[in-house]
């Protein structure tokens, strides 16, 4: 029988900041039936879209999108933070509450038509996530679908990146 | 017919400092073929150790050690940086060139008595690594081995962690 995700999220008030509640998918990775459950929703998606190629932004969209990328026997490209790959890369500036932050991908990473599944550990206000489509669409990649472990749907992600097709396995108000 | 995987290292002379010479697997992750050959590499030596939990350290850790948890069906512990994992957390310093970075592992990660590999896509000096098994020990785990796609002999990381069993899948002078 399948498991209850929602029960392998563990939520912090106040963190990172006073009226914040930070959803923790922490349990569910170390819960391996949790963990294995997740991933296979979203190897099941990703069959269905014929996906080429998973992207995913520093830190967690690699622990979401490697076990999928590994189970199609497709390649995995991280979206990295600055000074992290060498060699030539694009870029995609988003921004965050105070500033801006940006993110890298190299350049051949992606071959121009091939299709893209990009993923992230949580879909918030979609800086992040919108940040990895413009780097996979200026190497002429096709973002044929985005999947998260968990939505928070106050924060309407999901409205920034409205032209795309969303999974989220678990979602919150 | 296996590929060889040292194909797949891409290497960046002077980066990110005059005089190293950065091993890059980028292309080995982008390739579905070659990332699943290395990942089931790790997965083969995790079972004959009845591994029961893989922690890895931020951010390439968990590119080489997500796979091989959800092949295996067990769960995965991120080793983090400072500020990113709410609630109680064990910590462990290590130096750097310049100064000092820690490490921080949810204080309910590891059951005592687990065993854990732990993994990183490179072994170089092993200052990350021993802090790594030094979280895991800190839990009362079990490291019964460490994996590394890519191993710098010249850096001697195997002498820091010489207690412990390594895995390489490719060696550079």
């Amino acid at each position: 029988m399948a498991l209850n995700l929602k029960d392998y999220v563990a939520s912090y008030p106040n963190f990172p900041e006073p009226g914040v509640t930070f959803r923790d998918i922490s349990p569910l990775l170390e819960d391996g039936e949790a963990y294995r459950q997740a991933t296979d929703e979203i190897v099941n998606y990703a069959k269905g879209k014929n996906v080429d190629m998973i992207v995913g932004p520093e830190a967690r969209g690699f622990i979401v999108g490697c076990p999928v990328a590994y189970e199609l026997g497709i390649g995995f490209a991280p979206a990295r933070k600055k000074g992290k790959l060498p060699g030539k890369t694009v870029k995609a500036t988003y921004g965050l509450e105070y500033g801006q932050s940006s993110l890298y991908l190299h350049e051949d990473a992606i071959k121009p038509g091939q299709r893209v599944l990009v993923t992230d550990d949580l879909l918030a206000t979609g800086g992040t996530i919108e940040a990895t489509i413009e780097l996979v669409k200026d190497l002429g990649g096709i973002v044929v679908g985005t999947a998260f472990i968990v939505e928070l749907m106050d924060l309407k992600g999901r409205d920034k990146i409205k032209d795309y097709d969303i999974l989220s396995l678990i979602k919150y108000n």
